[in-house]
């Protein structure tokens, strides 16, 4: 069963707008055991999109596509659907109720475009969008591209679901309506697909893939495993293709993830697909503890890794950005005469940046950051990339320094040996380093 | 000149990494005149990758392609482009010397997995990759296959160039060598391409659509007006596509955008493509002002988006982010019987945060926010999205309440109606009417 993603709009193809749907989809198509085997961007053009419609149906039996279905004259999806399945638009009172409903409040928004769109193609099938005036529209593409059935029993049925590319009403339709009607119609088509992802750091990609060759190479047909280098740590991910009847499928996939994990024992960091942040909440949140940051260049980004899940106010408290000195001093209290002896990026400062919010915010423990992010600020002395780091905890204060710039280990892993990392790369890296070291610490110190 | 972009990595299609390569380099290529026709992604399989050469090359003249240069097994790109330019590998000395010189410090990463870096394709010309190990790879491929030439002058000849996968690695090859040797090469084919983009605020997409309307029909045809709503606001774009010698094509443009924006005028909050903040930066930069926050619901994000910029020192200073009320409290001071009397969100605590954080870091203003970023903690009185938000300035502090959830007039933007907007859109929202408003207030107070 393939599936495949057509994204229609011209904000893609020329770069204001980067494409997040498609990821997203395929991740919920995949966990349904759906494969996704070509993502495909195109204009707002009506030859274009149906070129890719014929291209994308002699490959897969569904074709998802987003985009294109707003009220205004750049959308034209609807009507190149409608000329593709050789059908007309016709009012839909359904739909007009719930444009209606939706918008009761808000009459200047009930104007004469809004209301091109109750017209659907006739011949379609609607799913409701909750969350917007575009209707959903699922298509059959069958020999004799008869109407819709109920059940989509034949192979030489394939089908087509339009969807909008507002990433929100999207991933609302796919999640109520899309993927259980999916899930419902190709019960026996399903593949069994599952990706387990395990976090590795401290190592180079060519290293680790010479201690996994033998391992790897005697890996079954059904499994297979991919690097993934970033932020200067390297995720593994072994994936398991198999027909849905194969049963003793998960089995093998334990026992090889085990060997797996122990292959990469020295460099493992976390064993699940998960983001640090939420690893470091769950150990925090069972012991009742908790955490601040003090920033200075990774400006606030740490606090917003700790915050962005619900519930974190359990265990994360706050932070002090402290981005000019004069804050570090006033608020932190790091003594004047150390930042002028040392210098704002140095252990001295940033022992005295975490015990500071450590103790202003009576937390447990406190993270602090201060370095050279980039572009300029650098010095002999002092590259770009410098980012010295402290860690409060209540049996003391660990500090080390990071060189995130040149020539650093994990700088190998994307086999890059020179100083030419951006400031947003150089600071993510810096939230990477701070949460794998609390990590650390925290089942160190147990 | 048409030009397609063909991305190779699994990662890609089971949603593990969104594909940010694609976003970049259309706009890079953009502005140097060429346009993109699509953007494919494909697994790293041969079959599939070979099936996407023939398609792109069917419609365009020049593909780029990312990913899978990489030393490990799964990356095959290499070795599939070679069959498909009916050539073989052989080792190169510059690329070897390359490779050993940036690893000069890493004996270990010189192992023979990275030694298959420098086998290259026997008729491609080879780019240097100051960053990385794997050579960038350039093909042509006409009727004769012959090598390649150092002036591409006819239109027969078509042209592939492989670049790395990994985003720093991609945009050094770009910028560096492909951009300027692509120009170089077809100084006569490119267009005209300009984009021209303004952000409005407070009005519904369909509504400013009518008010448009006669405008938009009337344009010329090389121009295109787009529609971008994001986060409560509407970017407007305005495309000119002509033949580069079409003299008077930018005068048109000139006159349109002016138009466009007299029609815009009660909505417009800046009329460039350029982030809020850093129009922002620039207003207190010229009045050697500065600025700090203190956070509660967006956790830093704002603190992150205004020291994102290289430069920001000099106007931005530091936040607190105050996500226990204790840190609102003890560091904000924010009165006890303030929090219990009106609870975190509220008029009263924002003034008091946002004024406090203002003397805390002696900045000329400073900018408050405190809501409910769900998707628990909403009450009948405080639904999830309310967000009330404070700006303290010399000349006094205003505050505002807003509803980013339900039933907002932003939201109707999105042609949504309902109030299931995740805690990520809320807090993005509610940075970005942070900005807004504090905008108008400088604007205001002069």
């Amino acid at each position: 069963m393939n599936c495949e993603i057509i994204t229609i709009g011209d904000e893609l193809l020329i770069g204001q707008v980067v494409d997040t749907n498609s990821a997203w989809m395929a991740q919920q198509l995949n966990e349904r055991g759906i494969a996704l085997k070509q993502i495909t961007s195109v204009h707002d053009d009506a030859e274009h999109i149906t070129a890719a419609l014929d291209e994308a149906f002699s490959r897969a039996d569904i074709v998802l596509t987003t985009g294109g279905l707003g009220p205004t004259k750049d959308d034209i999806t609807k009507k190149v659907l409608c000329d593709y399945f050789h059908t007309r638009l016709v009012p839909s009172k359904q739909v007009e109720e719930h444009v209606r409903e939706l918008y009761k409040n808000r009459p200047d928004v009930l104007n004469r475009l809004t209301a091109t769109q109750w017209l659907v193609p006739e011949n379609c099938t609607i799913l409701p969008n909750r969350v917007g005036s575009a209707p959903i529209m699922a298509f059959t593409l069958n020999s004799n591209l008869s109407s819709f059935n109920s059940k989509l029993s034949t192979l030489n049925s394939k089908l087509l679901i339009s969807l909008p590319g507002v990433p929100h009403e999207m991933q609302i339709a796919m999640n109520e309506q899309v993927l259980p009607w999916l899930t419902e119609q190709l019960p026996d088509m399903a593949l069994t697909i599952e990706h387990r992802t395990l976090l590795v750091s401290g190592i180079a990609e060519s290293s680790l893939a010479i201690i996994l060759d033998k391992w790897e190479n005697a890996l079954p047909d059904c499994l297979h495993l991919a690097y993934l280098p970033k932020d200067g740590t390297i995720r593994l991910r072994l994936s398991l293709y198999a027909d849905s009847d194969k049963g003793d499928a998960k089995t093998i996939l334990d026992a090889q993830w085990n060997q797996l994990k122990d292959l990469v024992a020295d460099y493992l960091i976390i064993d699940e697909d998960l983001p640090l942040e939420l690893v470091l909440g769950r150990l925090l949140l069972a012991k009742g503890q908790t955490i601040s940051t003090a920033e200075s260049c990774t400006g606030g980004r740490l606090a917003a890794l700790l915050n962005a899940h619900s519930g974190s106010s359990a265990w994360y408290w706050g932070s002090v950005v402290a981005y000019d000195n004069s804050v570090k001093q006033n608020v932190l209290g790091v003594p004047a005469e150390v930042l002028e002896k040392h210098g704002a990026v140095s252990e001295e400062t940033v022992r005295f940046m975490a015990e500071g919010v450590r103790k202003l915010t009576n937390t447990d423990f406190a993270i602090a950051t201060s370095g050279v992010a980039g572009p300029t600020g650098g010095t002999p002395d002092k590259p770009v990339g410098t980012v010295w780091m402290a860690w409060a905890t209540p049996v003391g204060t660990y500090a080390e320094c990071f060189h995130l710039g040149s020539g650093c280990l994990e700088h190998s892993n994307m086999s890059s040996g020179c100083s030419d990392i951006s400031r947003e790369q150089i600071t993510t890296r810096a939230c990477t380093k701070a949460l794998i070291q609390m990590l650390q610490i925290l089942r160190k110190i147990g």
